[in-house]
């Protein structure tokens, strides 16, 4: 025993040592080689690796309201780049959204300056959420809520390698994206960045658009380095506020909010984000439990642990952990992470410089993170190649592209209601387009659209259809419009009863502008009053309402809901979402969106999908709208659920086929989805947990056979001694309203 | 090491096999005898000693709906207490709520056939919780959540001190109560039955009423055993919904759900009644963690530890993790329970039985829960004396404590608002008393009055004035009144609006009935509609309204309380509410009460006092009302704070004191609230925490010094490593608006 320990210690010491830190990703050449570089630099040079500033400290005028167009100020970038030697900056000049050929002069000047002086490219970084949404031009596309709905996850891949191809068409080689934070508060301004309140789906979705970002080799001309984000729990916040307390015991932390990422470090992911929020009391930015026992120990994370914006300053700032920046910086590079995003502030490498002379931090450590962030300006053949020629990049906001863009738009939008079939329309009635959401890109967008907070997309994409303007494009000649009333201000709610009244159907959209993070804060999940006056209004006229909630969180709609006969969730679907909403109702789409997310009743009743038995007793489970429900213009049917044994056994696969028919006369898309429960477990199971998924193509008449693929640890959870198990005894399976059991047996 | 390892062994080892199992609280001849009543009683005796069934199981009629009056069984008696030899039974005969005679009788015939056949007097339970409010004429006072609302521990200790003298009248020696859930979820049916949101107020009046119940010595004719509840964590379902899932971390677990309890350990606890509900996944009926290693093994709890109703059944049949009831049985007595609640089954015992028979459970760990349940018995001196001659209780339902009752409930009453001092209501003015709440006594009292649900206390408490019956008394031949609405129907609110054009101010009672747990259960925080189109009607006459939110949780009124002139909140006074209510507005009474909880102002924007600093900043915590507010009808200014050093060292005490002034020309009493702010903790402080109060009674003009005394461990938090530390650096103390710092230093 004791030896083998002393064997044990000496490896833990080796690999603290750092002596010989080497990347997987990387050959030993490349190895060799960023050791070299970390023997090279200086102590003021390394610290100023681990910095990232925003590229406004470039640039001529005041942080955040730059000149326009901005005048990259040689005075600045020589203070940044040339004296402080920050190897790393993002963002876009604020005010301004850059062409990729400007990105690329930008970046190029940046590069020669780095070169010239630290000798190490800078790596540059930017939030593409939804596409590459800073860079003018580029393809946009659903937000992460709305690709979530598509259940299409080979959609999500092939979205986000636009999205690569078109960032790279600017020299912009990290993204900031995916997020694969759980979103399990419906207020939390963020529930739309998120894959929805399901971790499977999360995780898939998580991995199809690394793989997307990332392609066979992140050194190629079409892929980016992905940054996976917030690690982890940041979709929580007990309040529903935007970086605001989260509340996980360990078991419930090890279930839903690391196996997606562990996932995606298995599958290559390169950088990380850190949670702006505080879990269980400690700001994750100091935890040295998340951010090196769990995610270095435990879970093999090799690469790049950058903060969020300010965070490291917002320890002492916000979160009253720390006294100063110095106690901050300390306390953030002894949890473990790399680079600090200070964003509009220049103060961090300092600190570290005084940490590492006053002997408070150790150069070995610095040299650790200077590694990991060196690591992935090689595995990015930035020394070879940092800029990119956009002339080479001919598809970059190609029809091809916008064509994917488009569907990711049409398979995001949520059929939930369609009684007495007013939908869709048919071409001869009268349609009034009305509310608050009916002629904006910002409801179709959200935030990160040509701004943090999408306030811009109206003036950028001009080119594209609000939901006002497809109606009319697709009704020519049928379609009135007017808003009514703004979000929560009244303006002619008479005017749209007047209209309405000469109209036979009433398109009434309603909903959310755009926001992200604290702007987008609440304090109710229920719609504004004049939202509800104007629906009021129209429904006293006995016409059939289409209800649209355009919206990325689901606000409430109760009342509306069971008064419309009609309604539509667009979650966000980009700016082709007022076309492929004007297609759906007209029926040239037939919707195939699945709610990702449990849409509540009420304001205080908030309980997920996969929530406990006791949560659920004496039909007390009551969402206006389960997770998953999606209606559609054809008839799906499933028969013939089979399961090729009655019994699994450990590293045994149990193969789950059903026949799924397209009844109806339509062609359609479709996802099946495959719920398992576990119907005694020693910790309390949920009543069923979403296993597998698909999506498939139908047409009329038509019927395929599904497989799915069973393993053990598919069913597994984390039991009462805090790892992953699957306990034998009988499974559920559900698809529809189809439902066999088999037994686990070990 | 090896050595001092095997020793801690041997001591586990010799604790674990209970051959020397002795009670603190007993003396060594006590010790003795419990030892060989466990050796003289047979297994299935023990089983019997372990299951407690409700005393409906020997009346005659089908559970629940016994006859009217009850008639006892003695056949069902002989099978209960004869047969099944069960040892412990509760409750009162379902639909009757018998006087101390009458339970002395069946009480009598309980004990006489349980002496008769193990020899082992029964042990009888009942829920008193704010009052012994299932036995007739019985004093009822506040709720906890009122009780609470007056900050006046010694008020609290004399409340409890009543009920335990008209229990013991009953010859009911062993109460349910007090419950120290920390109530941090608005919605969750049962905030009432606790002390409000904060630990620290829990803890104090948990503490209270524990010595007011058990007095000098539990064996004396004035005291019964206190049995806490719920060990822990029930008091903050996610879901808000009674017995759902809880989410607590350890480090909140250890700060805002043990203390209590240990402290209430520490000052003599005998008795612990179990969570029904799951933490973090585990229901607390099979933890051993929480049950075993925390509650025993940390918090050295020696005294018998009882399920919550039928809970053992419900790990298989609600929670699912058990697959049967041997199973369940298994799990809980594994995890530490002593004695199951079976209430109105009876198979507990035989799976008792049977498990030590199969060798699933040994008999030792029988015995040593056994010996603990034994042991309170001997403490109560029940094998000396369990019945009470009802006579020999003058004081029993006496006006004496009537006025403690009647204390409670005017100091329970929250004065909101008062703005254009509409309150007092003068003599000569013309009152309007409506809604919902203005006529019952059901909104007065809650749960747990003459009924598990409250319904019954209009029938029982006829004595009792309802806030109407009150108001008129108070102001003769001036008061007109109608209810308007329902809880959630409509029934004349035309008739309410003609009313109030006669009059010159509305007494408007909105808020809820009476119900605890399941029933209790809501999807809104906000207030019926009908209630709302009520108060939106009367709020059009341009009369100065005065709301009164009867209530026991703090459902939302924050249009109606801008619209109001005054707003006082009754969260369950009692049977004198309607006394109270009418004496504060007449101005009899100078009102005192102060919230014991954050008073939401919108569904979604749920943030309790001691939030973090990311919870507050750019002004979001914006609660309607803080806890802690509470208005009289004079003045109290603040002065002169003074610590008595600006350094705190550890084993010392800081002595603060403050000069509070009744600057107003009435007498009043009035509550000094303390709060400390660690200003920079390795956990995220809170914005500030309530470490000290106390109530004081001043005369128009008087000054007192008030004096707290702040020890280090008063400023102790969970740290990183999971224990209690009070952390070097400045603190802020705030009284009002008063404020001083200091600092620790080790």
């Amino acid at each position: 025993m004791r030896s083998s320990l002393t064997l044990l210690f000496a490896i833990v010491l080796c690999t603290c040592g750092r002596a010989q830190q080497t990347f997987s990703f990387l050959t030993d050449e490349q190895n060799a080689f960023v050791q070299s570089e970390v023997q090279r630099l200086t102590l003021k040079q390394k610290a100023g690796q681990m910095t990232q500033v925003a590229v406004d400290l470039i640039f001529e005028g005041p942080t955040y309201v730059l000149t326009v167009p901005p005048m990259l100020s040689e005075e600045r970038l020589e203070r940044v780049v040339g004296e402080l030697e920050i190897g790393s900056i993002l963002n876009h000049p604020s005010r301004t959204y850059p062409t990729p050929a400007e990105f690329r002069e930008y970046i190029g000047k940046i590069q020669e300056k780095a070169m010239a002086t630290t000798g190490v490219p800078v790596l540059y970084g930017q939030d593409a959420i939804h596409g590459a949404n800073y860079v003018k031009g580029a393809t946009l596309y659903a937000q992460p809520l709305g690709i979530a709905a598509t259940f299409d996850t080979t959609l999500a891949r092939e979205l986000a390698e636009i999205t690569a191809y078109e960032l790279k068409a600017a020299s912009i080689p990290w993204n900031f994206s995916p997020a694969m934070d759980v979103g399990r508060q419906p207020a939390w301004p963020r529930n739309y960045e998120s894959f929805g309140e399901d971790p499977y789906v999360n995780k898939l979705f998580g991995l199809a658009m690394l793989r997307g970002y990332q392609g066979d080799g992140v050194g190629d001309s079409v892929s980016v380095v992905a940054c996976l984000k917030h690690f982890t729990g940041y979709g929580s916040p007990l309040s529903g506020r935007d970086r605001t307390p989260s509340y996980l015991p360990e078991r419930q932390l090890r279930e839903y909010y690391l196996p997606q990422y562990q996932a995606a470090i298995d599958a290559g992911a390169l950088t990380m984000m850190i949670n702006s929020g505080e879990v269980n009391g400690i700001p994750v930015h100091s935890s040295k439990e998340l951010l090196t026992d769990i995610l270095r120990g435990e879970m093999g994370f090799e690469g790049l642990l950058v903060s969020d914006w300010q965070d490291v300053r917002y320890l002492y700032e916000r979160h009253m952990v720390a006294a100063d920046l110095k106690e901050a910086v300390k306390m953030a590079i002894d949890a473990g992470m790399d680079m600090s995003m200070t964003a509009v502030t220049t103060d961090f490498p300092k600190a570290v410089v005084e940490l590492v002379q006053e002997g408070q931090v150790n150069e070995s450590r610095i040299d650790t993170s200077v590694a990991r962030i060196l690591a992935v300006k090689v595995a990015l053949g930035l020394y070879e190649q940092a800029l990119y020629d956009p002339e080479a990049f001919p598809d970059f906001g190609s029809e091809r592209f916008a064509r994917r863009a488009l569907q990711s738009a049409e398979e995001s939008i949520v059929l939930l209601k369609n009684d007495g079939l007013p939908l869709p329309i048919k071409s001869d009635q009268r349609i009034l387009v009305v509310g608050p959401t009916s002629d904006n890109m910002r409801s179709l967008n959200g935030g990160w659209t040509y701004s943090w907070q999408g306030q811009e997309a109206d003036t950028y994409l001009t080119d594209f259809n609000t939901i006002r303007e497809a109606v009319q494009q697709e009704f020519p000649g049928k379609v009135t419009h007017t808003e009514g009333v703004g979000f929560d201000t009244l303006i002619d709610i008479d005017r749209a009863v007047s209209l309405a009244r000469a109209s036979d159907i009433i398109v009434l959209c309603v909903g959310e502008l755009s926001y992200t993070e604290d702007p987008g804060n609440i304090n109710s999940l229920l719609l504004p009053a004049a939202q509800r006056r104007l629906f009021n209004a129209l429904d006293a006229l006995d016409k059939p309402i289409v209800l649209v909630m355009a919206a990325g969180r689901p606000r409430l709609m109760s009342g509306m809901s069971s008064r419309s006969e009609a309604v539509l969730y667009a979650p966000y679907p980009g700016p082709h979402g007022g076309d492929a909403l004007a297609s759906i109702l007209s029926g040239r789409v037939n919707p195939s969106g699945r709610l990702p997310l449990t849409y509540p009743r009420e304001p205080n009743s908030l309980v997920f999908y996969d929530h406990k038995h006791t949560e659920a007793r004496n039909g007390t489970f009551n969402p206006l709208y389960e997770f998953g429900h999606g209606l559609s213009y054809t008839d799906f049917s499933y028969s013939d659920l089979e399961l090729s044994s009655r019994v699994l056994r450990p590293a045994d696969t149990l193969t789950v086929s059903l026949r799924v028919t397209n009844s109806g006369d339509r062609a359609g898309r479709h996802s099946v989805l495959l719920y398992a429960s576990d119907l005694v477990a020693s910790v309390t199971p949920s009543v069923k947990r979403l296993r597998k998924f698909t999506k498939l193509h139908l047409e009329p008449g038509e019927s395929q056979t599904v497989t799915f693929q069973l393993q053990p640890e598919d069913l597994s959870f984390i039991g009462r001694d805090m790892e992953w198990v699957t306990e034998p005894g009988t499974f559920r399976l559900t698809v529809g309203e189809l439902t066999e059991e088999f037994d686990y047996e070990e």
